[in-house]
């Protein structure tokens, strides 16, 4: 066994990427100790039982005294309350991250609070599933996924080098960008994806010419893959879209403009428009598929058949 | 083995609907002779190689010829001229229908066509891939899925009940509406959510600020998910764009008015409202996995554990 990474691993929150973080430190025995914090006994009690830590806590000072990396995985509203509650308990020279799936509000949120004797890497691993608290983590929830640190100019190189160490043994690639890009990047590969997911199954809910039963019944066309996505935790996401505002706008104005160009192609018949388009964005999947973030593998069908296609089965 | 449903039955179109017709046939003996026809040689080739068949033409009026059951398989912009080619040759007694994923369209394209003496019963499997071609196809492709039958009024009620058999002994669950209503009901559950995901990828596609390499990259945040919407094939989706267009744009602008409503309380920070929708959407979901047509492992992750996790695996 290789000397573990850090000594002492926080994480402050141990929901689903908590908790996944937990599984791979464990698998990859990236630390001596795994402190576990959430703010609910119920929580605590969860995690408690799925021996998720080596110690519990739901007071988040406690948990940060003595870590080497404290890691904030709880949603991206809570961020700055925490960042107070923890900074004159971290110790001098500690790496602080966190998961949060936006990252200039989380950056203004925290770097005013946190010590200089800390150093501030603010971390975002692009994998999850619609699924939430400790039971639902895995180890392989990383695995060949991207983590993508953006660390304030000036931020030690060392701390940013072992931040992405911790990531790679964890099984991801690592990625590192400037907050402001991440957040644009992450509107249109996933926070607008989820937005009109939501909408799309909202507005089906609410129709009068279609019952809810046919929805359900019916919803092999396409629907399922949306009802999937739209049910992603409410709070997570409201956090996501209240504190992405700006970039999530833009890109939506953007999706808004294009749908309604579609839209008149469909009222006029213009089918090589249609054609067109539809064809194009076979080349974007076929891509996904060469950067190893899918498989070819039919999914529509759920079935054994296409099932026993996917590598690793 | 019980008597087959019919003695010949003939697949006009051999891509995934109807080689996955051709398998569920074989496999529960539903016929004594599958005549496959498909326009162009080097498909008929591929099918003959994969045994699709016992007969093969790319001549529809030899395919029909004694044909007892008649099962158009190809997008639904080429329903009429089939309907006019067949029509002489269609044995007196036969039931003739489709798959295509627009039904008033199809009635409208093929009913002027078709003789008194056969029994016009169009229909369409709820069920696909984003795979097309003979060689997608498989037999469980329809098993626990709905069909949706669409006769005319006056249709022999017997030519129903054994259209219906067929579908039940091809593993689906039937259900008979009116055309106008399946053409509503699929526009929300299935020909919004395509064109939602089609659109969605283009616009992905054509950022400047966010290359292409990087929303592949960091597609496991949901976009990936879209991306195999999107893949499906080209002319099809044209053709139910082009040919379903009222219920289409109908449900557009449903979709359209509920995100602005979304994007008005993203801009004025009222996260009750995003909070609200994102509750409700997660019912939707749980009712989809109650009425069979979904399971509750998380696919996010594509993961082995959540794959492990599936029922019948
Ligand atoms: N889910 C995904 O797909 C995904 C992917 C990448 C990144 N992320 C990011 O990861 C973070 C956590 O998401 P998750 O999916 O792990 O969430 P989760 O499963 O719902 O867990 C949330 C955790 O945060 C705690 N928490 C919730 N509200 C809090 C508050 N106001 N103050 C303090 N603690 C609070 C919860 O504590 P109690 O249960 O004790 O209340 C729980 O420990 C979010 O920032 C999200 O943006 C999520
Ligand atoms: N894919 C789905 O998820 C799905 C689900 C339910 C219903 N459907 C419906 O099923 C039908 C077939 O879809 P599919 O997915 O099986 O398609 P596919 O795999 O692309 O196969 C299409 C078949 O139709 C033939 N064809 C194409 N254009 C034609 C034309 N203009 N004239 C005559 N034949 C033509 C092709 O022949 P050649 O290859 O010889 O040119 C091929 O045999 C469509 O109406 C679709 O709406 C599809």
């Amino acid at each position: 066994m290789p000397e573990p990474l850090f000594d002492r691993v926080a994480l402050i929150g141990i929901g689903l990427i908590g908790s996944s973080i937990a599984h791979a430190v464990r698998r990859g025995g990236l630390a001596r100790h795994i402190a576990v914090q959430t703010r609910r006994e119920e929580t605590l009690a969860e995690a408690h039982g799925l021996g998720l830590g080596d110690s519990y806590t739901t007071d988040p000072a406690e948990a940060v005294a003595g870590a080497d990396l404290v890691i904030l995985c709880v949603p991206v509203g809570a961020c700055e309350g925490i960042a107070q509650a923890i900074a004159p308990a971290l110790k001098p020279g500690a790496v602080v991250s966190d998961v949060g799936s936006v990252k200039t509000s989380v950056v203004r949120q925290m770097q005013p609070h946190l010590p200089e004797s800390v150093h501030f890497v603010p971390g975002h691993p692009v994998a999850g599933t619609e699924h939430s608290g400790p039971a639902a983590g895995f180890a392989e929830l990383f695995d060949n996924r991207w983590c993508i640190l953006t660390p304030p100019a000036g931020t030690d190189p060392d701390a940013v080098g072992r931040l992405s160490a911790f990531w790679t043994a964890c099984g991801a690639n690592v990625e590192i960008m400037a907050p402001e890009h991440h957040d644009m990047v992450l509107a249109i590969t996933s926070h607008v994806p989820h937005l009109i997911a939501y909408n799309i199954v909202g507005t089906a809910a609410h129709l009068e010419e279609v019952t809810s039963s046919e929805v359900m019944k019916f919803s092999a066309g396409g629907f399922r893959d949306f009802t999937r996505i739209a049910a992603s935790d409410p709070t997570m996401w409201r956090d996501v879209f209240l504190h992405n505002k700006e970039a999530v706008l833009e890109m939506l104005g953007r999706f808004t403009e294009d749908l309604t160009a579609l839209q008149r192609a469909i009222r006029f018949g213009d089918g090589d428009t249609l054609f067109d388009l539809f064809t194009k964005t076979r080349a974007i999947r076929r891509g996904i598929i060469e950067a190893g973030q899918e498989t070819a593998a039919p999914d529509f069908g759920r079935s054994p058949h296409a099932r026993a296609q996917e590598p690793g089965e």
